[in-house]
């Protein structure tokens, strides 16, 4: 079954009669999940509950997207608008079905959110409701949810894959660095690999020294010096993303390193136990900080993050996060993706990352990814 | 005057008490344009009309931001949370105030609308208005129309810098690119240099072939073949991107081709003409539009759309679009800065397209790039 159909089906379970998805400068991720192209310009994905699906779109794009989908032998009837007035009309037409799903989260501030289907801007929202005064809006989220939190076998094979991939450009890193190379250098080196095979799943992060202690520092124009060097990086080669964190010593590492590194990757390795099908969201976390713990860190201070997120067409993908502090009821599924991601920060003075990208698995999980045992040296 | 000390004066002339940003997973490009960082995870940036302004992120990426925000001077106190129920607790605060503007905007399917402010997410429109049953929520289109439209001198230094420097680029294509490399090498190759002194504005177009007959192809694996090779290109250093097209040509130009670059280019010029303070914005695209018929072109069957986009901070900026479509009374005010960038496209044969920034002068235009009058040779 293509996405269209496995849309269409779940439409009709939840007595839909359609998903409009809104999508403009790249506002909404599933418009180029369900047409497999980028298309930039304001444009709309009509999946019809009855299988009379539309795309519309300004006519320098209609083209593009009508080969896409014609490719993937999906049928759907991609017609250009050239005013908004003609926009207007052909959507008021669509709006006056009696129920429609659109991409708002609700309770986007609740532990029970929707958040992850939150695309659709507030003004676009207000056009459609004044557009279609009768129709009945419902968030799109149960859709989103089942085409995208648990992976079929192709995402799978996609995933494994780009994982390889990025791997064996991680193992090169010594190779590549110099101390005195920029931060930005270094990024550039990677992404150049990946840009030939695919594309960067999102702004690799490379951080030196003090920087490392940001987890989401931002890559800069400082040059590699001695020390720490941590490394988040990944690829999109097909339909799904890579997401890794390798953390790299320049030089001789300290005891102190050292030690972080081993105690890290074992707390890791105990969480990846608990990443099976059924297991509570929030348990693989709870059971690497008390590892941490024992071992004498303090993570509630060192370690200030979750224990990893969902992964898949994009790096932070759909799906509740993995973390200790995620209601009971949340649990794991069989084939959905996660990092496991466990750091230790130091304040102004150094961090240290570990992540993997992990299956799901009935029994166990698969290590899609695997962080080397002892860090590299550069 | 810093930007928040601007977006201050503002609220002021609004009567507002505040402007608050939402932006989760860069959802809003308002936050990196007023902290100088992006941050991913929710965070919210509230600028104060009284100059108390706060940022309320994850405690991941609080003291990245704060870093940046010192090392501008700027003084906001930045606050991390540990806790949905934390941050509900923080914003409710916020909105006891009686105005506050949010980034959405109005009328997107009218002719007239602010489509340009609409960033907040209706999920998180509905919980800031369940948060706040009090407040009174505007449109902050005018404060960032002010901030972003009409440029800098600081900013309209980052332009010529980041445009010299892609220029550079664009002029070494021909020794980059062989037959046989893909579009994807290609891509990878311009990019390479971009990161190693920024980073891509956009991803580029590499369009071969019967690809350039779609303005906004997605680059690809198909190998480099002769003919038309369009590539669509942007670089971001500081503030400000650049956005050029450049179309080359692979092998011996066919006279084809030869007549549809001079006069496209010349129709180019003549639209320079008018991008000057006070000059509609509907102008300079009928200008060109009238050369290109002139010389036997069918204007509305092969160029499908408009001469020109607002470029700054995103290379999609905020500022009515230049197209012969808009109605009359939008006018080009000086230090504005926009693309000048009309095509011809045969679907499925070929096409080409010629992409110049300019700043909007008093008296003339500035080009800050200029393609090659001579069509480049591989």
């Amino acid at each position: 079954m293509n996405k269209f159909e496995k849309a269409t089906q779940y439409l009709q379970e939840l007595d839909v009669d359609g998903w409009l998805i809104v999508c403009n400068e790249d506002s909404d991720v599933n418009s180029p999940f369900m047409l497999g192209v980028h298309s930039h310009a304001r444009h709309y994905v009509y999946v019809d509950a009855n299988g009379q699906h539309e795309v519309i779109a300004v006519q320098m794009e209609a083209p593009m997207i009508k080969k896409a989908l014609e490719k993937k032998g999906i049928n759907v009837n991609v017609q250009s608008y050239n005013s908004l007035s003609n926009l207007e009309a052909i959507l008021a037409r669509i709006l006056t079905k009696s129920r429609i799903a659109l991409n708002y989260g609700e309770n986007v501030l609740e532990a029970e959110s929707t958040a992850y289907a939150d695309y659709l801007r507030a003004g676009d929202y207000i056009a459609l409701q004044k557009l279609g005064p009768k129709t009945e809006f419902i968030s799109a989220a149960p859709i989103i949810y089942k085409l995208r939190s648990v992976k079929s076998s192709e995402e799978l094979k996609d995933l494994r894959n780009t994982c390889k991939a990025t791997m064996e450009l991680l193992v090169d890193i010594p190779s590549l660095v110099e101390v005195g190379m920029t931060e930005n250098e270094v990024r550039a080196n990677l992404e150049y690999e990946y840009m030939k095979i695919g594309k960067p799943a999102f702004p690799s992060i490379v951080a030196t020294g003090p920087h490392s202690a940001d987890p989401h520092h931002n890559t800069s124009s400082k040059k590699i010096e001695p020390g720490v060097l941590l490394i988040d990086t990944g690829l999109k080669i097909d339909e799904m993303c890579s997401d890794i964190t390798w953390t790299y010593y320049v030089g001789k590492p300290t005891e102190e390193f050292e030690k972080a590194y081993f105690t890290l990757y074992e707390s890791k390795k105990i969480a990846n136990k608990y990443m099976i099908d059924g297991s509570p969201n929030y348990l693989p976390g709870l059971k690497c900080r008390e590892s941490l713990a024992k071992d004498g860190y303090d993570h509630e201070k060192l370690f200030f993050h979750g224990l990893g997120h969902s992964l898949g067409f994009e790096a932070h993908d759909i799906g509740e996060r993995m973390s200790w502090k995620v209601p009971k009821h949340f649990k794991l599924k069989e084939n959905m993706v996660y990092t496991n991601e466990p750091g230790l920060y130091w304040e102004d003075k150094w961090g240290i990352r570990l992540e993997d990208d992990i299956i799901i698995g009935k029994e166990k999980c698969e290590l899609v990814t695997q962080v080397p045992k002892d860090p590299l040296l550069i």
